[in-house]
């Protein structure tokens, strides 16, 4: 039942943050909204910013869910690209909240870094790489995706399998280079 | 004499946001720092933010003709990466003021790939990327760089030789792998 409100509340937040910027959303419209108390809300979150984080985890978390159930490391990444790519405005709009801004850097980072972990796993052919090197090509991969999501124009040119296709190859290639 | 006045305009404005945040700094600080009048200023620039872009390209221009000096494209590409953390503060004081942060994402990025692209023309000993997923590498690259170099915390064990280094075995994996 308690779930059932929070999800509720989450549902009706992304409806006002499509309309608006997330802070201008107020408890109050929110409230009004979703037809229960502010007592209510203020159960469950402490304010706004506390529900939007809330909400966009739960948003990865499906997404990963998803992601986890497909066989193929490659096909997953693609998905979760398109998957943020269709949240390219609400993502923007958290992005461009200075007070927002690290926690939704770090939620997009992890969720794309957990996409990557098991991609490297299963691309070691010939031995793996050293632990400082992975999580550099982890980190540089990560950001660069995020990049590519978040800074490319929406409507531009942008194909999420041509990407995660490239951050395979790429990789692959890395990781059966000969130690050098 | 021109030229002059813009260089010490640009020299008082990194002094003052190395101590407050850019947006807080005025035409009028400026001024009476510099010694010159508002007219001497609005002549030059149409305001604070105007001047900072300025002086953010200067700085970055330097950076790219110091880099294109040395023969070497990894070495060029690591001192862009080491004085671009230098002004960590500044960047992320940049990137941290919604207005600004296109233009600063822009300028940052462009620095970057300019950077990139003859590393990516020296590594191809066994025939170029078609050209599609040239600009993709370079894409990702450069937002990979530009995360690393903003979105890791200042004082986090961050070698910028480590970081080039792995870029420019990136590359090379990637340029070399047999074409599929």
């Amino acid at each position: 039942m308690d779930d059932d409100l929070k999800e509720r509340i989450a549902r009706e937040l992304i409806g006002l943050v499509r309309e608006k910027s997330w802070d201008k959303v107020t408890v109050r419209e929110l409230t009004t909204r979703c037809g229960i108390s502010r007592g209510g809300f203020y159960y469950h979150f402490q304010d706004v910013m506390d529900a939007l984080e809330w909400t966009v985890s739960r948003e990865i978390s499906r997404l990963l869910v998803r992601g986890a159930q497909s066989q193929d490391a490659g096909a997953s990444l693609a998905l979760m690209i398109r998957a943020m790519r269709g949240y390219y405005a609400e993502l923007k709009s958290l992005f461009s909240a200075t007070k927002m801004r690290p926690q939704a850097v770090a939620v997009v980072i992890r969720a794309i870094q957990d996409n990557l972990r098991p991609l490297l796993s299963r691309c070691a052919t010939s031995g793996a790489l050293p632990r400082e090197q992975r999580e550099l090509l982890v980190g540089l991969l990560s950001y660069g995706i995020a990049g590519m999501i978040l800074e490319e124009p929406d409507g531009s040119d942008f194909s999420p399998e041509f990407v995660a296709r490239e951050v395979r190859l790429l990789i692959e290639a890395r990781l059966n280079l000969p130690v050098r």
